[in-house]
């Protein structure tokens, strides 16, 4: 199971050497690897961001698939580094809750605290795990080097899980809020229409009511509408417009949904 | 004729997973595909944009590539998807005028309406066909299926056809204006050097006469100066300045030439 | 020494088709190069930047890449167009300074002035020679075709080169400079702990003294820290936090080293 495509997540920027240099140890390892940015804008720190990211993007990659993720404030403390198996993936990062989305979209086969060693650098710095552990193991993994020989086991339920917004429901309304406020000014919610057993008439944030629409040209250009986005989320949106703009809505803030029967 | 490169333009930005997505549904098509970026930060909704960038980049591109372009405000409305074949490329997307700078730098051979099915994702949201449709459908062309099977013949003529700056011509005089401002402030324009018989002996813009000259270092750091570009049009710059600072001038902003005999 | 790698550093943005183009260029001339930016958001005209940039992957990519560095303002004037052979990888851009930096980090073995011809593109215009001659020639370089053919001797002390700070020691004390702010305010100078035979006591810039440490987490959050930095230099960082907001500090502001015994 290795496709030689390997994924690159960070918040290391665009103007900065991190990425590149973490690209050259992979290709020292592995010449033919196939890497691909999945974002290097990620805000700085913000995990459920790169979370969200690498959620969305993992169910559409090939099996085999190495997903290195690299937003990691706790870097040389004592958080750990990780390599995880899935049904489908790989996902090789710090122990913070990074992949929390991702394995709710592949089956955990297993986990490893990643020790230093033959699979890693020799030289260790406390600052930039990336480069000197996390992008050779996903190097390796990516040459078909197996998960046990990486380090010691981790159960599921010990790694670090990202604390998702929920979806609260009371009768025949529910809570739920924004996930991600994408380029076009959409606000996407964790929200997905697999979760419910009964259709959604409206969505309200504050005072305004949004009608549930299939797409954006069911409105006028300039309208604001709810629907359900290209992965079965509830998503809002103005038709040509920014909604995040209209409603001075951001990353975090809280829906209401009005179900039907 | 497939070179296995596919180039991707689109205004989803670089903090979002769309077009990672993308790229995921075109490996998992094509594994070996080479996959290079034009540009993923068009502005939003910018059809004029995308095209002048793509069909900027069209010529210096190896024959058989494949140019995916996502920049779609209709998308899950009328308009069209569409693929069309050029004597040396392919081209996917939504038909918006967003391939007609490109079809002027290649030869046109013949266009379809991509119709869902066998070439497509089994599913297709109606607000993300970069990834159900085009994606799957450019993945396809760069593997060799051919165009005739992807769809409904459409004529050129039928195309939706972008309109682009002319240059009216009175007497001595032209008037055309600015396609692009680019990263150095450089203001681009579609007069190509070889729709002339006569040459120009500045540029206009307000009040302001421009001298022509060879080449940035031909005046001072920090005058202005118009040139013909490294693709042909005349251009305006200031040498290790901003010429769109200097002159206040934006995209689409006009230009009067002054000819000799 | 060929990797089929070429890594891209350029000031052209992520926004105009200049990167893409010569991509393009190369991938007709080496159409299984695998092309890897470095950044295309170098500040306009910072060959230092660029410089840095270059300098701080250089180490880490496989023997025989190519580098192709185009931050040029002086492009279509008298500057020579070059390429470098290292010990370890080849350069190919303007001789402007702008591998003074990688050449400190791989050994010098030869160098050319290009000459246009056989291994550049026909028409070479006089504003963009990143596409018609460094472009061409780094991806022939990429293919084995070998330096000495390339153009006419130059040597090593006839490369211009640029002016990096230096570090001034006056008995305990030592001077230096910042060299790059990192995407995370981290300052970065040009200090390393190899050129000491001294520890460092602390770090002051203006009437601030910081204490020096091994990592982020050995101070709280939002506290400012030195430390040897993950390529051996002294860095100065706020844990979680941005040290060039803190200190209002930017590329080239002085910093005084305290030194021990």
């Amino acid at each position: 199971m290795n496709s030689g495509i390997i994924t690159v997540t960070t918040d290391f920027g665009i103007t900065d050497p991190w990425t590149a240099i973490m690209k050259g140890v992979m290709l020292r390892i592995n010449s033919r690897a196939n890497l691909v940015d999945i974002s290097n804008s990620v805000p700085r720190c913000d995990i459920k961001c790169a979370g969200y990211l690498l959620g969305s993007c993992v169910p559409w990659f090939p099996r085999g698939t190495v997903h290195l993720a690299v937003v990691d404030p706790e870097v040389g403390g004592a958080r750990r580094a990780i390599a995880i198996q899935g049904e489908n993936h790989f996902y090789v990062g710090p122990d913070n809750g990074i992949f929390t989305l991702a394995l709710r979209r592949d089956k955990f086969v297993g986990a490893v605290e990643i020790q230093p060693g033959k699979w890693t650098l020799d030289n260790i710095s406390k600052t930039f795990e990336g480069r000197d552990i996390f992008a050779p193991v996903a190097a390796h993994l990516s040459n078909g080097v197996s998960l046990e020989t990486l380090g010691t086991e981790i159960k599921r339920e010990d790694l670090v899980s990202l604390e998702l917004p929920g979806n609260e429901r009371h009768g025949g309304c529910l809570r739920t809020s924004v996930m991600h406020v994408d380029n076009f000014g959409n606000l996407i919610t964790m929200l997905n229409v697999k979760d419910l057993d009964r259709p959604v008439l409206s969505v309200k944030i504050g005072d305004r009511v949004i009608p549930m629409k299939l797409t954006y040209s069911d409105v006028r250009d300039g309208e604001i509408l709810a629907y359900w986005g290209s992965s079965g989320f509830c998503e809002i949106a103005v038709n040509k417009g920014s909604a995040a703009e209209e409603l001075g809505v951001k990353s975090g803030d809280l829906l209401e949904i009005k179900l039907g029967r």
